[in-house]
C-alpha cells in the first residue's frame, strides 16, 4: 500500500493510489518534475503547452526527455503559440485516442476553458494540470487554491463537470498522472490535476513505481476511416432533442462518476469530535495541526479530499453519522471548497473556515487555535 | 413603479427596477435589441465585440446606431478580431472610466474569462452580457441556463466574484444596462447580465424611460497623467502580503455587495406552502404554473432571483422562517442554481428540482405536476 | 513655390510640391511628427497602426491629437493587435472611401504585404508609410534604403505596382501626405511614403500650409446599400478571362501613372557631365557633394527622384540626351535603385554606385572622391 | 544525363540536374505530389505548413507519408495555425540544422515575407515552395508568374537575396528539392522553388532516382549547448558597424552565388537569330513554338532560366556575343523577368515581350506569330 501523505504510513484510505512493485531507486525532485516523469512513465503520447510560471518545469522536463528512448510512446512535444492553441491541439490529439496532457497556471487555465468545454462535450479523455498561483488577474507566484470553483464547477460554458484530483505531495504528483489517465479513459472525460505553486516547486524524495505503460480502449477514436464504421467526434448538436439526450448522457455519466469515484483519505477520524477538511498543501498543514491537537488531548481528525470533483460527500456524511459535530474547512481562498462541505452536510453539523490568500499559508498553530476556539 | 414580470402589475419587489418618468412611446423589439438601446440610453461610451449567435443583434444594433447624434456619448464601436481581443479592449476602455460593454454567448464567454479575472482584480467597472445558448462545446442555439456557475462562481482563475443580473423580459433587457452600470461603477466590479437565447430573440412591447445618461465617479481612472496623482491599475501584486491585502479587500467588497444588493421578486408567496425558485425565462413559466396551481387551490408562490450573485439568500431564509417547507428549483441545466438554494436554506426545507437541457423548456403543466407530486 | 531640399531655394522642379498660402508660423518637429500633422491637416479620417521603432512617433502624435477639435475629420485612431490586423482594418476603412493611413517599419511592412496586394487588387486608395530601418530581419534602428525593392516592385504577391514617394526633408514629410492622398484617390491605388530612420527622427523647422482638407470622388465606395447600385469591392476573380481583364486594367492604369506622375528634382544638372542620382536622406548628402565638387570646378549635378515608382526615367533619359555620360547612384543598400537607373538608361551611359548599409551614411567627401575617381 | 524538358533528349545544359542511378520504376504523379516525394527522398526532416490552393497536395502528400518507415528522417509534420506561424516554425527547425520545407501560394507567400527576411539575415537553410496562382489579392487558381519579383527581389524588408529555382516539369518538381537543399545548405540561404498552379496540378510520368539522403555540414546549428562553443543565430545587430559587416557579408555571399550558381538550359540556340526566354510552364510552350518556327525555317532558339535568382546573365550575354539580336521574353505577368533580361543585356539587343495574365496561357501559335512579327 502506497502512502499518500508523506511520512505517515497509517494514513491511507482504501481508495488511495496503491501501486504494486515499487522500485527501490529513490529520486529527489520538484513536484512539477515528478508530475512530468509520472506522465512519461504511464505512457504519455503527446504534450502541448505554453509555459507559464509556476508550471513551467512540466514542459521543461518533457522537452528535455523528448526523444529519450526510455519513453518510446512520447511522440509529440509541442510548445504552441498560445494557451488556446495548446488546448485545441490537445483536443485534436485526444480525438485520435492518444494519451495527451497540458499544463498551465491560472491565466492559462482561464484561456483553456472554451477548449475544455468542447472536450467535455466531445467526451475526450485528457489530463490538464493547473498549478494554482496567487490571485485573480496576474496576481503573484505564491500558492493559492482559488481555482477550485473553476476546476470543479466547469470554468467553461455549458453544463458539464470535470474530474478534479488534488495531490498533496511530490510522490502524489508523480503518481496522479497514471490515476488521471485511467479515469480520463474510463469515463472519456477531461481530468484536471489541481495543484499549487507550493507543491509544484517543493522538492521531496520519491520512488517511481515500475508499472507497464497503461493501455486503454479507444475504439471510439478518429484514427482514419479504415473500417466500416465512421467515427465523428463533435460538440455540435443542433437538434434540440439530440442535445437534450447528449446533455442527459453527460449528467448520468457524471452521476456514475459521483457514485464510483469519490476518493479521500482520513487521519485520526475514528474518535474525532472535530474534523479538519483540507486538500493539497493545506492537508499537510492540517495533519500537523491534528498531531499537535492530539498531543493536547483534543480529539481532532483530518479528512483530505483526493477527488475534489466528485467531492467525497459520502465520507463527510459518514463522519456526521458517526457524531462529528464540528468541521474546520482549511483552504487557500476566501471560500470555495467550503460550499461543497456545506452541500454535503446540509446543516447537520457546524462548519467553520480557516482561509488564507495572496500566496500565504496558515500555520499549524493557527489551525490549532481555531480548533480550540471552536470547542469553547 | 415599473413591473418586471410582463403583464403582472402586482409582481414587483421593492428592489425591482423602478424607473421614473416613463415615456408613452411603445416599441416592439427583440430582447437583444432592447438591451442595446437600453445601454445607449444610459450613456454607453464604448462597445467591443465579436459577434456570436444568439447575441449578435446586440452588436448589430449598436453598429447601426453608431454615429447617431441621439447617442453622443457613444464614441467607440469596434468589432475585434477575437473574443479575447474584445475583452482586453474592454479592459483598456474601462480603465479610462468609460462606460463600456461587451456581449457574447457561451464559447465567447469562456474565452473572456481570463480578461474578466483581470478586470475583477483591477476593480474595473464593465458590463458583460452573456446570452446563454445550448450545451457545452458548440451545442446549439437554444436557450439554456448552463453558464450559471461560470457567471456566479467566477469562470476565470483566482478568487473573485462578479455581480450577475438575470432579466426575465424584454423590458428588463432594456432596463438592466442602467442597473448594471450603476452597480459596476458603485463597486468597481464587472457586472454580468446573464440572459438566454430565448429572451435575446423574443419580441415584446416596451417603453423606454426618459432618463438622463448616468454620470459616475471615476476619480480612480487612468485618464492621462495630468494631475499630481499617479493612477496605476494593475492586477499584479508580487509581494505576498500585498496580494493578501488586495484579496481580502475584494472579499470584503463582495461581502458588502452581498449585504446590500440581493435583489429578487416574489409572487404569491405570502401564504405559500410551496415556492418555486426560477430566474430568467424560467421565472415566466413558473409564474404561469403558480397561477394554474392557485386556480387549483394549491398555495404555490414564486421567488425570482434578479441578482444571481449575490444570491437572494435572505429572502429565501425569510420564506423558510415564514414556514415554507417545499421549494422547487426550476432551471435549464442539470443542477446549478439549486446549489445556491441549498446553501441558503442549509437543510431546513425540502428542495426538489425541475430541470431541462438542450434548448428545451419545461411547460407550466410539467411544473404543476411536479408541485402536485411534491405535496403528496 | 515651396522648396523641397532644405535651404536650397532654387532647387525645385516644376513637379515639386507647390503649396499656396503658406502660413508664417514656424514649427520645429521630427520628421515622423511632421508627417502625422501633415496627414491630419489634409483631412485624415482614420489611422490603424501597430507601433514599431523608428516609426512610432507617427501613431504617438496621432494618438495625442485624436479628439482634438482642430481635426474634426479624424474619426478613428486604433492601435491594432498586430501589423496584419492593422492593414486589414485599413482595407476596410479604405473601402468606405475614407482617407486612411498606416505607418510601420521593415518587419511590419513585410507583414503588411498580403494586405497591400489585396488593396492593390481592389483598387483601394490608402497611404502606407514605411520608415526604413537597418538590415533584413530585426537588424537595427539605423537608416537604410533597403525596402526599395519591396516598395517599388510590389513586396506582395501577384502583379501590381504601388506609387512610391520619397521625401527628403521634414517639410516634405509634412507635405507628402497631401500629395500621397491626392494620388491615391486619383488612381485608386495604395501609395507608399518610403522614408527612413534618419528622416523620421530628424528635427527641422517647417511651416504648415493653410490648405483646406482635400475632398475626393468616392462614388465607388461601399458606404451602405442606399442607392440603386450595388458596390462590391473584391480581389477575387475566379473566371480566368475576368482576372485577365482586371490585370490588364491594373497594368494600363499603372502605365498611365508612369506617363503622368514621374516626379523628380534636379540640381545643377544643366551643364553637368556627371550626375548623382539619390533620394531621401542620400539626396541631401549628394547635394552637399555636388556643391563641394562645383567648388572644385567639377561640373557635377544631382537628380533626385521624388517618385521611386513610377521611376523618373524620362528625366534620366533627357540627361543622357543632353550628353551626361556618368551617373553615380547613391543609396543605402547593396544595389536596388541602381537597377531602375540601368533600366532607364539601357547601356547608354556609365553607371557607378556608392552604397552603404547597416545604418551608416556615406559622407559628402566619400561621394566627392567617388566622382573624382570616375572622371579619371 | 537527366533531361529536364520533358521528352526532349538533347535539351539539357551542363548545369542541368543530372541524376545518376535512375531506377526503372515509373510513376504518374501531379507536380505537387512529385515535389513532396522528392523532398522525402532527399531526407526531409520537417515540414510546417498551412494549406492553400493550389499547393495543398504538398502538405496532403506529406501528411499521408508521415510515419511511413521508408522516410525515417521525416520527424515532424505540422499544420500550423497560420502562414506566419508556419514560417516561424520553419525558422526554429532550420536553426537546429534540420532539412525543413514549407509550401504555399501567393497570399501565404506574402505573409511569410517577414520570416524569410529573418531567415535570410540569420543565414538559415530552408526550402520554401511558392505555387504561383493568379492575380494580386485573392485572384484565382490559375497559373501565373507574378510572384517573380517577390521571390527574386526579396519580398521581405531589408537587403537580401534568395536563390530561386524554376522547375518546368513534374520530373523537375521531383528533382528540385534535392538541388534546393544542397544549395540552401551550401550557402546557408533560403531557397525558393517558384512554380505555378499549372505545374503543381499537371500529371506526368516520372522516375525517382535512387539517391542516398543528403547529409550536410551543420556545425553552425543550435543543437543544445553541449560543446565548448556557444552558437547564437540572431538577426539583430544593434551596432551599426556590426550590421554593416553582416550586410556586406550577405552581399558578398550572394555575389559568390551569382558567379557560381547561374543555371539555365538552351535549346536550338547555336545558330539562332531570335531567342525566346522563358521559364517554368512558359518554357514548354516556347519550346513548342521554337520547333514550329524551325519547321518554318526560322532560326529560333530558347533560353530557359533554371535559376531565376541568380539570373543566368552570363548565358544571355554569351548569346548576344554570338550575334543574337532579338529576344522574346515570354512570361505570365505584365513584365517582371523582362527587367532581368534588360539588366543582363543592357541595350545591346532588341527585347520584346509576350505576356499573359489572369491564369491564361499564350499558345505556341501566339509565340510563333510574335517571332514572325519581330523579324519583319
Amino acid at each position: 500500500m502506497r502512502h499518500l501523505l508523506l511520512g505517515l504510513p497509517r494514513l491511507c484510505d482504501r481508495r488511495g493510489i496503491e501501486v504494486e512493485g515499487m522500485t527501490t531507486a529513490r529520486e529527489f525532485l520538484k513536484g512539477n518534475e515528478a508530475l512530468a516523469y509520472g506522465a512519461l512513465k504511464t505512457g504519455l503520447n503527446a504534450f502541448f503547452g505554453y509555459p507559464i510560471t509556476p508550471s513551467s518545469e512540466i514542459p521543461e522536463t518533457l522537452a528535455v526527455e523528448f526523444g529519450n528512448s526510455q519513453y518510446p510512446a512520447f511522440k509529440v512535444f509541442l510548445q504552441a503559440a498560445s494557451e488556446i492553441e495548446a488546448i485545441n491541439m490537445v483536443i485534436g490529439a485526444a480525438a485520435t485516442g492518444a494519451k495527451v496532457m497540458a499544463a498551465t497556471s491560472g491565466p492559462g487555465f482561464s484561456l483553456k476553458q472554451e477548449g475544455i468545454s468542447y472536450a467535455a462535450a466531445m467526451e475526450l479523455p485528457m489530463v490538464i494540470v493547473d498549478v494554482n498561483r496567487g490571485g485573480p488577474g496576474l496576481g503573484n507566484l505564491g500558492p493559492e487554491q482559488t481555482d477550485y470553483f473553476q476546476a470543479t464547477r466547469g470554468g467553461g460554458h455549458g453544463g458539464y463537470r470535470n474530474i478534479v484530483l488534488a495531490p498533496c505531495s511530490v510522490p502524489e504528483m508523480a503518481a496522479f498522472p497514471a490515476l488521471a489517465f485511467s479515469l480520463a479513459f474510463k469515463y472519456r472525460i477531461p481530468v484536471i490535476i489541481l495543484t499549487d505553486a507550493f507543491l509544484g516547486q517543493l522538492k521531496e524524495d520519491l520512488m517511481f513505481p515500475e508499472v507497464p505503460a497503461q493501455q486503454f480502449e479507444t475504439a471510439w477514436a478518429t484514427t482514419g476511416a479504415r473500417g466500416p464504421e465512421r467515427h465523428v467526434l463533435s460538440s455540435m448538436h443542433l437538434e434540440l432533442p439530440e442535445l437534450n439526450r447528449h446533455s442527459e448522457h453527460l449528467r448520468s455519466k457524471f452521476e456514475e462518476i459521483d457514485r464510483s469515484e469519490q476518493r479521500s483519505e482520513k487521519y485520526q477520524t475514528d474518535d474525532a469530535d472535530v474534523v479538519l477538511v483540507a486538500y493539497g498543501i493545506c492537508a499537510r498543514l492540517a495533519q500537523r495541526a491534528v498531531k499537535d491537537l492530539r498531543a493536547k488531548r483534543i480529539r481532532a481528525g483530518l479528512l483530505r479530499p483526493i477527488t475534489l470533483s466528485p467531492f467525497p460527500k459520502r465520507e463527510l456524511l459518514a463522519l456526521v453519522g458517526r457524531g462529528v459535530q464540528n468541521f474546520l474547512v482549511v483552504e487557500l481562498n476566501t471560500g470555495q471548497m467550503v460550499e461543497d462541505v456545506q452541500l454535503a452536510i446540509g446543516g447537520r453539523a457546524r462548519i467553520e473556515t480557516a482561509q488564507k490568500v495572496g500566496g500565504l499559508l496558515p500555520t499549524p498553530l493557527d489551525l490549532v487555535r481555531r480548533v480550540e476556539a471552536m470547542r469553547r
